[in-house]
């Protein structure tokens, strides 16, 4: 991935810890944060404890990282096809795909990435925790700033319309990351299933929902 | 309110219980359902444990009916536009518009409606528990089915355009309950300020992204 509009820790998968991610990633979403312990997540991979805390200090570091990770999935999905020759709201387009597509295959991380803006405002985290988050929030902005940089492009351009660039990223950006809530894949669902609801947010998103004159 | 499309409760406010529900909600959204405590709501109230406790047992009932009143005034904004003689895209417009007003002017019952759908997921609930978790998805299911009637109205008289009903009311609600996490009122914030927001919302639902022609 284009490591220049990242600043995620680079550590994630070095260590042979990904299984861990995902497995957390999955007991956060199934059980909450809160309910998850470190127990559940060792159950899950069949492993146990201490393999877990060989790389994390507590829950909330591995929730940290799940976050990290989350949300590194999803500037690899939205960056390649940021620049180029086409029109800015074909890559717009595109974006919103990769990123809706990128919702729907790392459900379990991405669902914990919302829980993490949650938690943002809960005042029962010690300063620590706090700052992590700040740096998670940091870099939730600026992967919206990715979508707002494009948009504006398109202003430009003028393959975009909208009176306000920021409400509107924001707007779409809701619609998509509404997934992790109601978004579930059923047992026979294959890749082309994801890609039809895809393209099917992408045309709400940019058609909106008014007939045409 | 239309009392023929809302099964909630109409118990609330008839006990004077409404400033619980409130100081609960603020409570819930500011430091997360795990962490706030009853003590910190009758903290917030200035009053004693017992008032609350006189009419909820617990944490998760006096959760399930700030739920509750999250709901009921959803319901409540967008029911008296739902019918009329306007086109139908004109009446979905404005049911969005209200919805999005609602969110942001009862901004911490509806961050626990939120918190809601959220904790449905999660197994560290008893069975009755379970129970009004699941009355409270058929009541947002309902509130949802509100919006499909008037979309499909708007496919018949000609003024809605999708490819699929379903998921562009999901787009479009996802992209107002979005408004949770990220919207906070200014210190000197109006309603007309309100109203200029989610006027700026409804556009980018009805007309989308993409410049015309």
């Amino acid at each position: 991935m284009s490591s220049e509009k990242n600043p995620l820790s680079p550590r994630i998968d070095k260590n042979g810890n990904l299984d861990i991610l995902i497995a957390a990633a999955e007991c956060f979403m199934e059980q909450g944060y809160h309910a998850a312990s470190i127990d559940d997540v060792a159950r899950r991979l069949g492993s146990t404890k201490g393999r877990i805390y060989h790389y994390y200090r507590s829950k909330t570091e591995l929730f940290f990282d799940v976050h990290r990770e989350g949300m590194r999935r999803n500037f690899e999905a939205v960056t390649p096809v940021m620049k180029g020759p086409e029109p800015a709201a074909q890559r717009l387009s595109a974006m919103f795909r990769r990123h809706a597509l990128s919702m729907m295959e790392n459900l379990a991380l991405e669902a914990v990435v919302v829980q993490g803006v949650e938690m943002h405002r809960f005042s029962a985290t010690t300063p620590e925790q706090r700052r992590t988050l700040a740096e998670l929030m940091t870099v939730r902005n600026d992967f919206e700033s990715l979508f707002k940089r494009v948009a504006y492009e398109g202003v430009e351009d003028g393959t975009i319309r909208t009176s306000d660039v920021s409400v509107a990223v924001k707007v779409a950006l809701g619609a998509i990351n509404w997934l992790s809530i109601w978004y579930r894949p059923r047992p026979s669902e294959t890749r082309d299933d994801r890609e039809i609801l895809a393209d099917k947010i992408v045309e709400s998103i940019m058609q909106g929902l008014n007939a045409p004159g």
